[in-house]
């Protein structure tokens, strides 16, 4: 299938240059680039983003039926074949970058036009920290390896060494490589980046089942302890002993670290699967991007407070872990605390979501429709990722409404979760618009400005937002080429000549650059505050606290086994819900 | 938040008002006209989507945590508060419904821009035809009220009277209204489709979630009588007796019609969903829409082996539920028939998919890039919907692999699974392809001419595809508007002055019809054949035919209940994707 599309495409190419009589030969020469790019690009692009997608998603469901089956009382499938089979995914995701960066090295005296939206530097800067601690994880596994290395397979060693490979060659592809836009060999191209996509992806499965498994364990020997419930768990614990008496270092301190190296694998997918939409598209220049600049000043009430709740919920969780092993009264005091801490959480999430929206509803601005697959993705994942809170949440409500029990903790139980409902909604909204309407470049004068009558005639920095009215200050400089970012490779040249009208505002200097007016000194705050927020509900389920498994009342409603069931698709989902708007609100941050 | 953005609309049109001074009247009023539109669909348009789509989506978890929740042994929720739930949001939507009608009415000397992609003729008949069934399942519902009317909720009689109510409303909504392009009152008409949306999805939910229930207790009375299991689910049978005699009559028949009422919803939700994501849209007119015929002259082989498909099925069909109530024996045979007959069925549709995409490969034709969100839904939903099935086919090959039992049907069961993935690979690429290729309208001349030299000077009939050369015969009529769709309403008109370049092709008469040539008669057998098989593959798990619960082995490698919430999950989802590959794949017939 991959060669036909090829084929086609020379031939189609060979029967252009053929048939063409133009005159000028510089003419047609452009006309042959053009005549390539769209036909390379546009026949195949659907039927090769449907072959590839399709094949990335059977790689992960394969996966994902090898952990199901994994996960038995007995199982017939033993974990050493899924490490297999994730360690032929990484060899192969290997070799494909070793290629990648090999035919970009020899390709270097042409151009690569690059997505400038693609990736910010801090987030390449986060992942890479995130990275590390995955290679701190991986030389624990093989510390955890060495000690047991008689009664284990080989592939608890092969595993972690492919992974610390695997590891730093991607980092460095993310590095250099992840925001070109690939314009050869597509279809091949595209097998590259959906397999590197669903790679990282069932490693991410791999690391939540690890992590779920090793909660799971911990939490039914609490229950058997308590002689609530009795159920066993097939824990697989080595048939010899540990030669160097540091393995229960290594497997306990591996247990802090699950929660890094799941956001790594999660956030490097997103990134791969942008750099997949972007394959064969041409992109338009938004010359605003490089203007944003992380002003600070004025930013005091936003982290004073996000600090008071970073600290606060530090202290929180010391008191749930500790409290939550105790008896029942300072179990049930635990989880009471952890509801009443959470309601003045959400309730001040809510109020300075719901003020942004509100200072957005004062403040018009067109919306920015340049197409941009890296924001739509994040929006889309926001969505997506908040279904898994939003139906524990409901869940939790329709157990408390209808239980017959009476624990202290049942009503702020119910608050707090329409709470949580209602904060990501409004936060969706405030991140998603944040995100979509026209940034204030270099102006930056009064916002009122916008709605004003004089709009279209003076303040010209903001784009025509009219069809029927062309406004001559906007009309491109026809046909020269923009050269944009060469910052990390020489040969790094982003070209384009298209200049789509009515996206992107020139920065016309006509009015004076105020500072920061109080309106985006408010937004300003509102998002940093947010964000450490957002930080704060992410650490306190990251490592342990999460009431919903220990409070009782949705175990009784649903049953243990339908609820845990739905706990552990819908936390990994929340936690990821929570670093993803961390990141989502940190670009807020800086567009504001 | 939906007021705010009404009156953000009204104040900017105010300052539009007070402060333009254009000399010609009637220029004026159209760019009043422009600016209304453009500044009300595209200001809040992001932000309504989301405000709606999160209260939709927000809606259907609250009902799927209810039947969670009844789901239980001993369920503190009862069966009345879902439906009671589930009435309120039809008469919800019924409201919402005959307000819309009214405000169409009394507006009904303004034009109404349609969607002529929206939906076809024959969906909408199928939808009425599907629609009468689940009258008939409501009528039943009554009759099995009035049976034991002593001890059941009252509820049991109000839910299907909405019920039919909200059926009949909304197929007259499906008929008059569902092509409708909204552009006023967006933000609140954009609740009220999203608010219909989830409705028919939580009552498709509802329905798979009976059915699932249903088959299961059948299932597990299986597996008790014959010693595999001991499961007791909770039936819930009234504790009076029947005073009508056919109650056990009322609900059998019931059983048989779950899976139409099911698909009816469904296919609704899919088609209100493409409404919703109309809203505020401006529409190019596709004027090779009208010119669909559905030629069916030289369609002997596809037809007829599809008829034979559909027999064998029906026979499989009576053969595999007598049988697999028997003996060991039996049952084994039952089962090794089954995946014999799917391995003929699968194999027979791989070839023809494949043969589908090679004369698709040897046929070049440019992809239509028109934004059509019917035809994107279309793809997306069958993708997603595959999901579902290639997860079984992965676990029971994992299965097959690592078992250590072998049952007469471990081989053909591999075979199978491969085949289930492959073939909804093809066949997904098949029906993408098919709706993305440019149509031949009137011409169908030798398709080969595409890919020569001349395609540029000669072909008129198809668009330039390159950006530089412009030819003049392409350009449209300036300003003139087309009136398109007058068939169900006076009022209904539709009009758009724009025509998207190298999009619409205009019906130039330079060649001569040839009927039907060599590859669309073989792309036409191939359509139909898939669309015969389809229905067979939907047929047998929809009155059945489930070999994966009674194979036992997936069950022996996963566990009882880990395998039986896979296979509630995915056997619907499979069941949709059979049904709506029948519907794409008769656009197919109707295109190719």
């Amino acid at each position: 299938m991959v060669e036909h599309g090829g084929l086609n495409i020379l031939r189609l190419n060979k029967y252009r240059r053929s048939s063409s009589s133009s005159p000028s030969s510089m003419r047609q020469k452009r006309t042959f680039g053009n005549l390539n790019i769209r036909l390379s690009s546009e026949y195949p692009k659907k039927n090769a983003e449907f072959l590839s997608g399709q094949y990335g998603t059977n790689l992960l469901l394969i996966g994902v039926a090898l952990m199901l089956a994994i996960s038995q009382h007995e199982p017939s499938v033993k974990e050493e074949d899924l490490l297999s089979f994730a360690t032929g995914l990484m060899v192969l995701q290997l070799i494909w970058m070793t290629w990648y960066i090999l035919v970009r090295h020899r390709q270097s005296s042409t151009r690569t036009e690059r997505d400038v939206n693609a990736t910010t530097c801090w987030i390449r800067g986060g992942l890479t920290l995130l990275a590390i601690v995955s290679l701190i994880m991986d030389a624990l596994r093989i510390g955890y390896f060495v000690g047991y290395r008689s009664c284990v397979s080989a592939m608890l060693a092969v595993y972690p060494v492919i992974h610390a490979t695997h590891t730093v060659a991607q980092v460095h592809f993310l590095w250099f490589h992840i925001k070109d836009v690939i314009k050869s060999n597509e279809t091949f191209e595209r097998f590259g980046v959906i397999h590197a996509v669903f790679t990282n992806l069932l490693l991410w499965c791999n690391g939540v089942m690890s992590e779920t498994e090793h909660f799971m364990n911990n939490h039914v020997r609490r229950l058997t302890a308590m002689g609530f419930e009795n159920i066993t768990l097939g824990e697989t614990e080595p048939l010899c002993n540990c030669t160097t008496n540091i393995c229960n270092l290594f497997s306990e301190s591996m247990t802090y670290l699950f929660p890094f190296n799941i956001e790594y694998h999660i956030f490097v997918s997103a990134l791969l699967f942008v750099m997949w939409k972007n394959i064969g598209r041409t992109i338009d220049i938004d010359s605003n991007r490089k203007s944003l600049v992380t002003k600070t000043q004025g930013l005091t009430v936003g982290p004073f407070v996000g600090l008071v709740a970073l600290a606060s919920t530090i202290g929180i969780l010391v008191v749930y872990i500790t409290r939550v092993e105790g008896s029942i009264e300072l179990r049930y005091s635990a989880i009471s605390m952890y509801y009443i801490y959470g309601i003045v959480m959400l309730a001040v999430m809510c109020i300075t979501g719901a003020v942004g929206l509100l200072i957005y509803r004062a403040n018009h601005k067109p919306f920015d429709t340049a197409k941009n697959p890296s924001r739509q993705l994040d929006t889309e994942l926001l969505f997506g990722s908040s279904v898994g809170s939003w139906f524990l949440s409901w869940c939790s409500i329709v157990s408390v409404l209808s239980t017959s029990s009476n624990p202290p903790f049942r009503w702020t139980n119910l608050v707090y979760s329409l709470l949580v409902v209602m904060e990501k909604y409004l936060q969706n909204l405030f991140i998603i618009e944040s995100l979509y309407r026209q940034q204030e470049s270099a102006e930056g004068g009064d916002p009122e400005m916008a709605s004003g009558a004089e709009v279209f005639s003076v303040t010209t920095s903001l784009p025509p937002p009219l069809n029927g009215i062309v406004n001559q200050a906007f009309e491109s400089p026809g046909g020269a080429c923009v050269s944009m970012e060469t910052e990390q490779e020489e040969n790094a040249q982003v070209y384009d000549c298209q200049r789509k009208q009515s996206n992107v505002p020139l920065p016309v200097h006509t009015e004076v650059v105020e500072p920061l007016n109080i309106k985006r000194l408010i937004l300003k705050n509102i998002s940093i505050l947010l964000l450490m927020c957002n930080i704060s509900l992410w650490i306190l389920p990251a490592f342990g606290c999460r009431p919903q498994y220990d409070n009782g009342l949705e175990q009784e409603t649903f049953g243990f086994s339908a609820w845990t069931t739905v706990l552990n698709f819908a936390v990994p989902l929340s936690l990821f819900y929570r670093m993803h708007s961390v990141a989502s609100l940190f670009e807020v941050f800086r567009r504001v």
